[in-house]
């Protein structure tokens, strides 16, 4: 069961300037900074509210770190702007077999590790109908 | 203060055949639908989580039913994908003014109506690092 928004992934060309935006537009403020090199990226989370599942709700601003990320060439090809959405469950391995038994497209064989510990996947765009697709469990500490 | 992520508006070319992938594929139901003839759009909420202000967050999946709405017009650039994202406010007045004194275009000179019979304005996404932004206060009994 997916039971949140877990965050909204926003591509940008550079962190530093997007987070200043973030924060002196609306007042969100950093919750977490990271690398994932697998993911080639450079990010902030900002916390946006809690969630009745017991978790939260985040942007994440994604900066590539490098050009063969798949964020850089998106950012190559769209320009600034929402790359994914991430829905939150208990069970990212669950959840990922049962939609790929559904004939939808998952891109991992098994879940990698996102944002503050946590696992995840993704769908392929074009299997949900534009929106890459990201599920997540987040580490047990972690909200 | 902007107090939730109220939801991510994705555009498509077919609302039903798009509910009802988000009902096989995740379970999600539809909460509410409606035709806004100011947007031009035929929507249908889904309700995804319960948020600590009080409010929820949905997803608002969006076919356009005019050939010159904004939506209609964003999918033939774009095709099928996240359109918009939303952030709730008690006071969408009064956040709409600030961040329009801090040199971001809003949209509307006042809020309009929004789904549910919520009050709506959007900022221009040239101004939001390309991410088209809403602000969002809900009529008082919808959750």
């Amino acid at each position: 069961m997916l039971t949140r928004i877990d965050h909204i992934g926003i591509a940008c060309f550079d962190l530093d300037k997007t987070v200043e935006f973030y924060r002196a537009t609306y007042g969100f403020e950093v919750f977490h900074t990271e690398v994932n090199e697998e993911q080639g990226v450079r990010e902030a989370m900002l916390r946006i509210n809690g969630t009745d599942d017991g978790g939260a709700s985040y942007l994440q601003l994604l900066e590539p770190v490098r050009e063969d990320s798949t964020v850089a060439k998106w950012l190559a090809k769209n320009g600034e702007g929402v790359h994914h959405i991430a829905f939150g469950t208990a069970d990212v391995d669950g959840e990922a077999e049962a939609i790929r038994g559904k004939g939808v497209r998952v891109l991992y064989d098994e879940p990698r590790t996102g944002s503050m510990g946590s696992r995840i996947t993704f769908l392929h765009p074009k299997d949900c109908h534009g929106v890459l697709t990201e599920l997540v469990t987040s580490a047990p500490s972690r909200h």
